[in-house]
């Protein structure tokens, strides 16, 4: 019962790793709005896995199809819009292991404690693959945020292990992100990752890192008091991302260090708008959106899955030896790109329409 | 309209600083639980201001009142709980110039925006007092989950500006923590972390920190897939805190320094249970509880109210100097351990009652 | 976990019959809008028992106090809106049979049954004393439909028992209805439902019948497809009333008599706008209104305390006989009319509000 | 923005008449539930058109196909089940002049004034082809409340026009309601409603009726107090169905000639169980089922769809005449049984996992 997210704009994904598709109905989208299916498709190939040798090579080709909510001239009707995405490459076999062992730090354990079952093929609703469905619902998003109120939402690789890099949030484009594998947009940074990546893959390990997301455009007046702050809400869509670990916005543990006569941002007047001239609150106060640049970041922990052997136990509690075979990233970065994103422009879409229902 | 917080286990809360009151009304609490007003008191005294010099001198007695949901005999009756706490000490003329300037980091600006309108005095509904209505809702939690599963939570402050404390999220207990005023469990460190808040104080200046959280006796299986994973919620929780800016569970930002291999929790039998050797998942994997201490960690920004005098703008877009005379913190860490115990509990008593629904 | 309603204007009501107070937390409502404490109380004394001799004699004052939500000068922030109602004249003394017996056609049973403990005194939660926070959550959304649509909602008694009336629901207005003690607007057939109320009072027995409401102002647009229809809102509101039966909607049951040929409502143009010829429709098309009159009507059973003598069994199962002592009305129809327009207020309130969000 | 409907049993559906599917996500049920596809195939069939002469010759197969939430041994996972219905015939052509006109008593108007869009062929998402993706949510939560709790839900037409039929709802069988295709498990009642239908569809016309429903086996205890009563919910979902316009329960208005004295339900002990003498009630008291047979009516219009000429205006505003030429039913009630059948159980499953929830 945790399927669906989101207020006025909602919406509720399925599908299991090998099952037979993945799906999401997008729900509450504004009707009238150009909507092409090559507009989702561009997201979710970014996401999709087989990029690189820095990723999985298993063969999805992910394409999407659209079920519903728009008109027959591309428009969105205001009702629902279902989106498909079967599964293609399931190779059930390389997961039998896993019918019977517990695999470490991986989600085994807590579904079949959950719910006396659990569908092992994959990791099945537990698999990374589940956040497909959320980038084609954050192609939506990022669709009606665009031609509405032109704000724009941009992830992009910041730290590999303890490989860091130098990016400004003010002025990274995409093309900059897109120019490596590793979507790093600082070159240099970049090669160090890629070269770390391909390391720990040859080891059969992996390693984890930093995803920084900025939403420039958001206008001052969006977000709620009290429980569903806006910061609030994109700690819980990117803490809900498979792997990651940590959130932080703006100065985040970097306040640590500071005073409050340092952290806080004194207010000023540029081109008659109240700005700020630092942005230590990573654009949001009290919960609400200032104006400036929002900017937060998320860890990721190294890969579970890897093909060194790790000791565990099976399902009926015999110490075991196992080795990975399935097919996986030794690094999920590159391809959370994207997903950051999506989750980030779901959670912006929704306070958008939020804040137009009460403003008079 | 984010005034509510909570799915099976849900509470909506009411109230401005220096309006009448503050409220919670607690829904879903199962019947039959013997409740008293001394246990809802007991946490509300701990977040209380004018406990001790760290604190603002503000002289709010914070008496709750239960409105509605018991039996004459003190038994939960499975209606909802209403309970009020009046506002005594609301001295609106502190407040005064606060009507004209927008405080630095605060979010005078940012509620203007929204709403075309704001409560000036003490910050309205983005008070920090606003979060006694949460700590009175998780008493509630705390008694369920304690007569019904066990389950303990307790926070402390581990780190007050970069001074950090060595405490066992396995062993510290509540003695620990409300020995010194700053509820750190670490003697030590207790010691130079009020030097250090003094001094900032004297400064009128102020800091920030890190509060740790453990919930023991957590079941394997509370959490849900997807986007109401247990993390996910509780980060939502932590970061919808006034003055939050990051969040970590286990790992958290330190599995940047390690590789699969290394933070990958092996599962061992311990007691005829399956348990985990090490607890870099924090007690969660895939967003469910594994029957390990869940640990987190939220970290607070320095007190936006300073008296040291800083540059702002009014609201006509005037540049203007401001040198905040209302009460309050130099450091929101130690009052902030109590509203932190009480948005864990309130996450977990949701959760246990969520996995009530579906166990078959 | 049922005390919440609404997704956009959303309210929570809490207390019992007897307990120290009544209240609700109205969240979702628009900031800058004038609203007067009388304005509340206006609504609240039309519901307010003891006003003529058709009504319990429970001497209620129901005076409400406004907690939250609004600025010094009487606007809305925004914010919460904190209402509470003292219950003053609450007899204990009266129910002491209740704590023992299931009053027939009450939730004594129910309540029993579904929490294994229940508040026998004026059937606490089952009260319909609990409808006066549904009142004071009313009159706020009377007020924004008002002031932001113009939209108006008046309820009237339509039938007592099998005495009909005759009212046209696109002329009536207030003070034709608060005309006489009955709330019915034909003279002629109020006379004859003040005598069948006196004639069942005299005679320790009790009456139901049909309140109707019209909405009057509601532009072509509110409502939402499939589930949260327009038409379904209504039902559920009016059917949630206590003593409710039975919801119709246009012609209702009425439509059973008819052909598609004569029940269809033809399109015409009048003064340029798209209106239906006749309103067999009630206002509301696909769940989505169409700009005509929203009528629709409610059947409320005979009360079900009774002074007559009545074969019941008690909580050990024995069987015993019931005469009820305690204060209640005859006929709730009089008293349930400002009932009807707020459940059909908060309703409209709601769908206004949401069809901001998604209006392009 | 009203895809979704329940609390703990949640559906969410989207599709249009005409579009490349329907499709439905049943979250929240229980996991290791044995489900079959012919299990919900079943209920589709008998939803399905085509039928009998008594329904709209549109060849849909509505095979059903079953995407995620089951294990490969049929079991469900707990988490979302994915659904999904193709549409095969959808003819455009039929329906090209609906592109410029609206048909009276549908829902063409509304939703072009509520989207500024509509999609016209088949009436898009307001057509009663979208009830397949509740038939198909409702399965499953037959067979959850089948097996957990011997729950049974039946419905069948009670009257056509004016002709009434006479059933015992705690006698009536699957069997006999199936006997016919018109679903009145009243043979003499049942011929003339065959003639009736005949007759209309004959003159191009159309005609309504009643369809009652009986949920046999809940016991004491489900349902919620105040606004999620469970006849609150039973009146929301059955009048959010296609061409309802009223709903009773117990003995709804027929309660307008009944006293108090004769409507009570006196309480007797039968089997050592707390029983009610009669059952004016519905099964429901103060919201909350008593364990007696829950019965309740909706009552349909006459299908809005007709051949016979009529007078409409088109979206320029000009005066128009329409005949219809799509396919159509000449009265919904035989289809609408187990459209009623499957809103009822989603009721009953979603507060059978909520009294879960709270029980201790």
């Amino acid at each position: 019962m945790s399927s669906s997210t989101g207020t006025a704009f909602r919406i509720t994904t399925f599908g299991e790793s090998h099952g037979p598709a993945l799906g999401v109905v997008v729900d509450g989208c504004p009707p009238r709005l150009a909507l092409a299916r090559e507009e989702i498709q561009r997201d979710l190939d970014r996401r999709r896995p087989g990029q690189s040798r820095l990723t999985t090579p298993r063969g999805e080709p992910d394409q999407v199809e659209i079920l519903s909510g728009l008109s027959r001239d591309g428009r969105t009707l205001g009702t629902p819009i279902g989106l498909l995405i079967r599964n293609e490459d399931a190779r059930g076999g390389d997961y039998r292991e896993m019918d019977e062992m517990f695999r470490p730090s991986h989600a085994d354990y807590t579904y079949q404690a959950k719910y006396g079952i659990r569908e092992p093929r994959g990791g099945g609703r537990a698999s990374a693959r589940e956040t497909a469905a959320r980038v084609a619902a954050g192609a939506v998003a990022r669709k009606l945020l665009q031609v509405d109120t032109g704000v724009e939402v941009l992830a992009w690789v910041r730290q590999v292990g303890s490989i860091t890099s130098d990016v400004d949030p003010a002025k990274v484009r995409l093309a900059h992100v897109e120019r490596t594998p590793v979507r790093c947009p600082d070159p240099a940074a970049a090669l160090r990752m890629i070269e770390c990546i391909d390391q720990v893959r040859r080891e059969g390990d992996s390693i984890g890192g930093v995803v920084e997301v900025v939403a420039r455009g958001v206008p001052a007046g969006w977000g709620e008091p009290v429980f569903d702050k806006l910061e609030a809400d994109l700690a819980k869509a990117l803490l809900s991302l498979p792997a990651s670990k940590g959130f932080e916005i703006g100065s985040g543990f970097g306040s640590l260090g500071m005073k409050g006569s340092e952290h806080n941002d004194p207010f000023v007047m540029r081109k008659g708008r109240v700005r700020t001239k630092t942005n230590q609150s990573g654009g949001i106060q009290g919960g609400i959106s200032n104006g400036e640049a929002i900017v937060c970041r998320v860890v990721f922990k190294p890969t579970a899955t890897i093909r060194k052997p790790q000791v565990t136990v099976d399902v009926d509690g015999r110490r075991r030896t196992l080795a990975a075979r399935g097919r996986h990233d030794p690094c999920v970065l590159p391809r959370a790109v994207p997903v950051v994103e999506a989750a980030v422009l779901l959670v912006l879409a929704d306070h958008f329409l939020r804040q137009r229902a009460i403003a008079r």
